[in-house]
């Protein structure tokens, strides 16, 4: 990398272009690849490597969670609670079963990943079993992943990961949460990243809340190697964004309330608030297990969306959201490698 | 100040031999006396002039809350619910009639006030009512008060305060939440400051997950005009903190796990988890008001740090508290300093 940026992998969100104009600027693209199908993710690798990522590092993200369990009961008392706002959307009384869950990274997704080699690998939810990642190392893929507290950052630097991201409370999206009590695992960015610099000897990536060149200088002040940024990406106009999300990140006064909820997939996600949120907070750590609450809840959110309402969609943001730029992602890595070079230079108090 | 280090005001724990120390070695030490009787107060500020802060700035700290309204079914279910804590600990089974708890900032403080002059007054909880901030201020005194969001940033601006505290989520103690949503209101401090230094004109201090150099220093790179570190301070041997206390914070393992909780006080606060924070965890929220909880919670502490026990005592702490470091207040505030320094000099990346 040149310039000491990781684009955050966003799931659907951060697809090929994204990733092409990150890379090619010199910071890492990350594919938003997690919940995509396998041939899709195959498909994106080539767009990436026919654009930005030809030379250049990228990664591809998968999510490693323990796969649900099917709880009759907590997924009827949703259907419950959801009824009337399914009926208030006009949406069919009777939910019909679900399909089956997009599964976390097993021997498919490994057996694509040995065959595409792409630079880098970024898990989320922990890491795949040893010998998965042993296969995946043995080819010379870089692999990253997230933590949450001092104890997930020292598990991964035993299992052999070549860089931690060290995930602040401030960041949106899925809590990377893998070996910690969820209530343990909030700590800001500013704490975090120096327990976990002091704790490991692999580079720590800073990610939560950074969105300029400030924020990416405080990191590497802190100790971190580089700063993953997510919500900072979401003004540009490669981010696939439905209209309506991308609106309600506009209006500050929407973009500066978020909350970590379960609500909206089942495991800790912070997210723009809503209606959903709000109506539902009784509900918190009481819905079906990760990621089945989706069929739940993205019905809903489709539904609402199409009448022009944001009340039930998920909108990942993190906490810093009412400052993102809208720019292209090319100049927003350029625009963020000079202000963390200025930031760095004019630095108070010398 | 000559080092730009404000000791956070911690009620008991900071007193005169603390911000004489750190008055004296150029920071702004800052008396925890929100809870003190105005006698108390009174004589501290007399030690303070007597020593380190004879000709340097210190403040004073008074808490603005909303007097609390006495709910008599609250009272009962808490006393119902901890009944078996006090059989426990061999408390009498009857609490007996509670004080009357300690006032927010009114007539007699603002007499003080103005009588000892202290060159700041910091405010917790907003702001006292705008004839009494007047007269604080026409009288030369420096006022301080803490923004825990941009709008609550934005009040304390057209209030006229000079300078805000912005406290991120990460920080130990009370938050000092007055305008928003408590759930709005957990910004990581990485996230708050920048947009409250975009937000207003007055100068901001950085609270919230700082306890070195390198934290300062990445506050003022996030355009803070100076940090407020508290907990950093609980090392030192002039920190108030009874033996248990400051051994449980010793242990990096207990020091890594805080909580904000409303258990303790009726107010959220970060403390240390101990058993109090998980049995009780139903009932956050649910609490008499502020400061009334402390009648209910204080005997179950002081009774179980008698036996040796860290189960029941509030033990304020922020997210960094297992980095802390026990040296003497002097000495805490020129090693903050030289390694603020070192950090802005030797940046990453230049």
């Amino acid at each position: 990398m040149e310039v000491p940026i990781v684009q955050a992998p966003m799931a659907g969100i951060s697809l090929a272009d994204m990733v092409s104009a990150v890379s090619g600027a010199g910071g890492l693209g990350s594919l938003g690849s997690s919940t995509l199908p396998l041939e899709t993710i195959e498909a994106q690798v080539r767009v990436v490597r026919a654009g930005g990522g030809a030379t250049r590092p990228f990664a591809v993200n998968f999510f490693c969670h323990t796969p649900p369990k099917l709880d009759e009961e907590r997924a009827r008392a949703m259907d419950r609670r959801l009824a009337p706002y399914r009926r208030e959307l006009g949406l069919p009384e009777e939910t019909g079963p679900h399909p089956a869950p997009p599964p976390p990274f097993g021997p498919q997704a490994l057996e694509l990943v040995l065959s595409l080699s792409p630079p880098v690998v970024s898990f989320h939810f922990g890491l795949p079993e040893p010998r998965a990642l042993t296969a995946i190392q043995d080819a010379g893929i870089v692999v990253l992943s997230t933590a949450t507290t001092v104890a997930e950052a020292r598990i991964l630097e035993d299992r052999g990961v070549d860089a931690i991201v060290a995930q602040g409370f401030e960041a949106g999206g899925h809590r990377g949460t893998f070996a910690s009590d969820f209530a343990d695992a909030q700590i800001g960015t500013l704490a975090l990243v120096p327990q976990i610099v002091a704790a490991v000897s692999v580079p720590v990536i800073a990610a939560g809340g950074i969105v300029d060149g400030r924020g990416i200088a405080a990191a590497l002040l802190l100790g971190a190697a580089a700063a993953q940024l997510g919500t900072a990406f979401l003004g540009c106009p490669e981010a696939q964004l439905d209209p309506l999300y991308r609106r309600t990140l506009s209006d500050p006064a929407a973009a500066a309330r978020t909350r970590v909820t379960t609500l909206f997939s089942g495991r800790p996600a912070r997210a723009l608030v809503n209606r959903l949120v709000e109506e539902l907070a009784d509900l918190e750590g009481k819905t079906p297990d990760f990621p089945l609450q989706r069929f739940h809840t993205a019905p809903l959110g489709a539904a609402a969306a199409a009448r022009g309402s944001a009340d039930f969609n998920a909108m990942w943001a993190g906490q810093s959201a009412a400052r993102l730029r809208a720019m292209p992602a090319a100049e927003l890595c350029r625009t963020l490698a000079r202000e963390t070079s200025e930031a760095l230079e004019h630095s108070p108090r010398r």
